[in-house]
């Protein structure tokens, strides 16, 4: 636990570009979350807005509401934003200087690193705070290259991979690790973004910051620390985008260089077409097309997990239906009726 | 054309080791390539070295005997090696010191950046000479995301993919560029390696080098730019490694970023295990699943081009006639035969 924090979401604590606030909001264990700062959901709680659920997280308007009513301030402030441009517009920036003001350490997973502009190095020397850019690539002298040491390590691995970006894969694969520890399986996450960090994940990398020579190294020894270290029956590995998604394919790294057999499939029956890529007419591939190229990149898909964007429950539940049905594999729909249902197939996937 | 340039290849100038070192033996427009410098091959011809072919480009075994011989230093120095472990021993600093030391600008493909080095910058400014490190990572500002853009090009995109790195990709896509243009077809290559760029293509990025998060959107600019400025018939994209290598899977960008519609697929059929990785038992796929996986991905493989390693001249024509049968695509052997009997089917794929 690195101490107390807020997320600002910047208006957008409704919108999937605040998937790293999301996370944060539904559990971390590297911060206590004591607040969201957004304008547009002042009032509420940061768990109502996300999914209906109370989670103790008020929301306030601004900075000084929160400092006001809280009577100190937090240790971080966390950037719960994940835009797609990865930069940071003047109104964030204006906001991040008054926290550095306050003695308030920043955390961003932006690309763009706070680290490079003189004016936060400065005034987070002035006041004594960190600037922790979490997604500020390692050196070269610290990257690793695939070796095949990953064959050496006998835990099995699970990747939760999806259909497409921004669809629910890190929640579920905390779900199942959760999942596994309260049914006396010893889970661990690899976490391959920096979202996965925040909430606490000992083992992992962020992916999308490396450089491309280095992904399936970097993933190989985050598995291999993993399994030395903490000695953990399962490990789940944390997928990205989607195997056939235009703006970043990704997937095959954890299935051919992480060397996981089984995978869970994190899918959204109610999208038609890529996540923002509405305008340009680029489809979500068949389901059945994306289990048999897992299963040609060398995993065997053990169950489908629903995220239930654009389906009213009735149509979601139709879904898992007919899928379950087609793919003759279990459907689950994680947020809405948990993830028990996996917990036997996992067994059986970890005594193949 | 930058000038002259010797490469050197430390004793490996027979290995795959020195691919980048064998491109530019192939030919560059960027340099005027004056000699190797390799212990083990001095007072052959490195194009002998490589493959019988005699290209006028003598080997020295030290950087004393060329400068003797030749009277004067090459305007640059390049280190033809592109090692797994992409750093730099200390036989090789000391070489390369030297040659500063001569007033030579080196060019350094390395992931290991020579302009890390105080020695090397100190050294270069002494004797006024540039450190080129062409695998440094671009800053963040000149990075792009993949937008859909690529969509809007009506250029045909054709990727010069692989069953596995170091197999002939970059030589077969080269020698397509130069069949094309030699028949009026105005065709330009995408680089997406270091080699790629060492030969003299102006479009391109360097992939391994860069962040995974801008690979799809770095190939799109790097197509669109080539589509918009050089206004090209066709383009040819380099493919880097293999889909389902173990090391570091690539190709999917090429076809679902880069929108490419036509593989050229290169293949050895005399290799078993993928390279480097005999020891791990980590076997190429079949041939036809790999068209299969080519195909969901987007793209019909139009050809396979064969890379003749560990065969006899008879082997590899054995295993060009069935695979013909088996595959009903044209097989070619190019640094056999050339690549003529693409054309055809070239000029369809640009009429399709």
């Amino acid at each position: 636990m690195m101490g107390t924090a807020i997320i600002l979401t910047d208006g957008c604590l409704d919108h999937s570009d605040a998937k790293t606030a999301h996370g944060l909001i539904r559990g971390t264990e590297r911060f206590e979350i004591v607040a969201v700062i957004d304008s547009q959901h002042a009032g509420r709680d940061a768990g109502e807005v996300l999914d209906g659920v109370h989670r103790g997280i008020p929301v306030y308007e601004t900075l000084d509401t929160y400092l006001r009513a809280a009577g100190k301030p937090p240790d971080y402030c966390i950037i719960g934003l994940a835009v797609s441009g990865g930069r940071l517009n003047a109104r964030l920036q204006t906001l991040l200087l008054e926290a550095v003001g306050h003695g308030i350490s920043i955390v961003n997973g932006l690309h763009q690193q706070l680290g490079d502009f003189a004016v936060f190095r400065e005034a987070a020397r002035t006041h004594g705070v960190h600037i922790i850019d979490i997604r500020k690539p390692k050196p070269f002298e610290q990257l690793h290259y695939w070796t095949g040491r990953i064959f050496e390590v006998k835990t099995p691995r699970l990747a939760v991979l999806g259909t497409d970006c921004a669809m629910g894969k890190r929640t579920t694969c905390r779900m199942i690790v959760e999942l596994c520890r309260r049914n006396g399986i010893k889970a661990e996450m690899i976490y391959t973004g920096q979202t996965g960090w925040l909430q606490g994940n000992a083992y992992g990398f962020i992916l999308d910051a490396t450089a491309n020579d280095f992904v399936s190294g970097e993933l190989e020894t985050a598995i291999v620390t993993c399994a030395q270290e903490a000695s953990p029956d399962l490990i789940l590995i944390e997928g990205q985008s989607g195997l056939r998604n235009p703006s970043g394919p990704c997937g095959a790294e954890m299935i051919v260089s992480g060397n996981a057999k089984g995978v869970i499939l994190q899918h959204a029956p109610g999208r038609i077409y890529f996540d923002g890529l509405t305008h340009l007419g680029c489809r979500i591939p068949d389901i059945q097309e994306e289990i048999d190229m897992i299963g040609m990149y060398g995993a065997r898909t053990l169950a489908l997990t629903l995220n239930g964007e654009s389906c009213s429950p009735d149509e979601l539940t139709a879904h898992q239906q007919r899928l379950q049905k087609r793919l003759r594999i279990p459907v689950v729909k994680p947020l809405q009726e948990g993830v028990e249902a996996l917990l036997a197939i996992i067994r059986d996937f970890m005594q193949a």
